[in-house]
């Protein structure tokens, strides 16, 4: 453990960053100065959506920027809140005159610096909007956050808002589709392995050989609780559970499933833990309309996956199914 | 190390390509009694392109299985072939009597498994063709091989090919397009910790703490070397020199980049290692005509990364980018 394929740790992001814009086969381009990635064709005449946060859920944020999803994102340093200075720089790069609507995770750090940009983006006459994102069935307060955490389930948010925003759609109207997922949308994950962070001799947590922990979030926040590790169909069904509960879910509704690797996990074994999530959602007589397996909300390489269920109703399913350049949300 | 999101060791395969094909959104289907995943729509009147081997290096090769690659994808055992009465059940699913390209990696358990299975069809009377990739310029023979190893070139063979299939091409001139991708791919890759088998206790190779291993395979054999980790940047130099030496790359040629994961490194490190290979490749005058960056051949959770180059000329750029409904490759 500990041992890293970069460079310097304080040049992570940067260098990132740059890989993310070239690996974009000439879509994105990094704002110059900045850890910031924007659409090459931005500004585009529409209602901007930008998000961001600290680094290390690598795809998120910057490989959701392109048609039908992101216009800009921000990537803090690891596990940090990006400045508001920064932010302010996506927004007035992104801003076409039709507004701009922030999606923020919900972390206290990246409260306060995406208001402050508001702040100071308002305060140069650009229309703005803010949605918070709090999907993570597992904890009230944490670490980080006061109210639930912000984890997978932004990529809806990212998906549909980007959806509606192409369509043409009134900043007010981006934003009531995002919280309409918001209010959809919940999310519980679980590790085996901890994160280690670039710059750190140790781990973020511990877990013993024959340990899990529960409702883990994304920066190496404790959980719920540390238990024996299970069968992964037990653990599938205990985090269904909690999420369907919480959901307020019933035979016949539609969802959208995603089963999400937090880094270090093997396809394999998404795979698996996909085929669980299946047949517990259909025996509860619940149709999955649209299925996601893989990475999308990171935390380094981090061992565990966490499962997401949005419900899918009135135009949330047209909206997901809408066209993106974004490969993974096709 | 050793814990693993699974029920049963003696299931995973099973219960993950029943995950796949979940994952499919009604695209796949798993064959009756078998761990094959072909096209819903299969057999279509075209040449019929199956691939496979041992399982563990998922997203190979049931996720390529689609519309512009492959027809069917035979998953063996975990690092084990399928035995050649599978891959004789998906040609037979698959013809459409426009004939069979069987994509093979090069290792002695699949040459002489689909080999067999070649004869059965053709006893049979379809038409069939075998071409054997070994893109991997670490080693000469190894551990499972005579000859190179056949690794994430693989994947480059299945879009190309599958695309001159898609186009209506005779199963002759599919041959010659896969061929053509085979001679001109090459791989090498590097891990700075081993993959571990659902089934073992301990992992497949040792690394030392401060400690990688150059010119890795898939399967956990012996690299070429065990060396110091060094920054990221000398990685992927090193790599690319073997790559471009063997190649004869030179100034002004056309490639596709590949920066592959092996199931357990997280992308930032991967996006890291892909800034400094267009860097390399661009300040030696080589154009980058497609990049691409995630898992496409893994090891388990193999930590570390493979760099694939393919020489793009003649019809290879077209066919490259042709229409797929596979995500991974677009």
């Amino acid at each position: 453990m500990g041992k890293k394929l970069i460079n310097d740790p304080d040049n992570v992001v940067k260098e990132m960053i740059e890989g993310i814009v070239m690996a974009s086969n000439d879509r994105l381009e990094k704002l110059d100065g900045y850890n910031i990635v924007l659409r090459k064709d931005a500004p585009v005449e529409k209602v901007a959506l930008v998000s961001g946060g600290g680094s290390g859920h690598e795809p998120a944020h910057a490989a959701y920027v392109g048609q039908g999803m992101l216009d800009a994102a921000v990537a803090g340093d690891v596990f940090t809140s990006p400045t508001p200075d920064a932010i302010f720089e996506a927004v007035k790069a992104v801003d076409s005159g039709n507004g701009v609507l922030l999606i923020i995770k919900n972390y206290t750090g990246d409260l306060m610096n995406f208001e402050m940009a508001a702040e100071m983006a308002e305060a140069e006459g650009i229309e703005i909007e803010q949605v918070i994102v709090n999907d993570d069935v597992a904890v009230e307060d944490s670490l980080y956050t006061t109210g639930r955490r912000g984890v997978a389930g932004t990529v809806f948010v990212h998906k549909i808002a980007g959806a509606k925003a192409a369509s043409g759609a009134e900043l007010k109207e981006v934003k009531r589709s995002a919280e309409k997922v918001i209010k959809n949308v919940r999310t519980k994950g679980v590790a085996i392995n901890p994160c280690q962070l670039p710059a750190a001799e140790n781990s973020t947590f511990s877990l013993a050989e024959d340990e899990m922990e529960m409702g883990i979030g994304i920066h190496g926040e404790p959980g719920t609780e540390k238990v024996k590790i299970k069968k992964v169909d037990e653990i599938v069904d205990s985090l269904l559970k909690d999420i369907l509960t919480d959901l307020k879910i019933k035979k016949d509704d539609k969802v959208a499933l995603m089963v999400n690797g937090m880094g270090g996990t093997p396809l394999m074994e998404l795979y698996i833990a996909n085929r669980r999530a299946n047949n517990f959602l259909s025996n509860k007589g619940i149709k999955i309309s649209k299925n996601y397996v893989g990475e999308f909300m990171t935390s380094l390489e981090m061992e565990g996956l966490s499962l997401t269920i949005l419900k899918l109703d009135g135009d949330l399913t047209n909206l997901l199914e809408a066209e993106t350049e974004v490969n993974l949300l096709k």
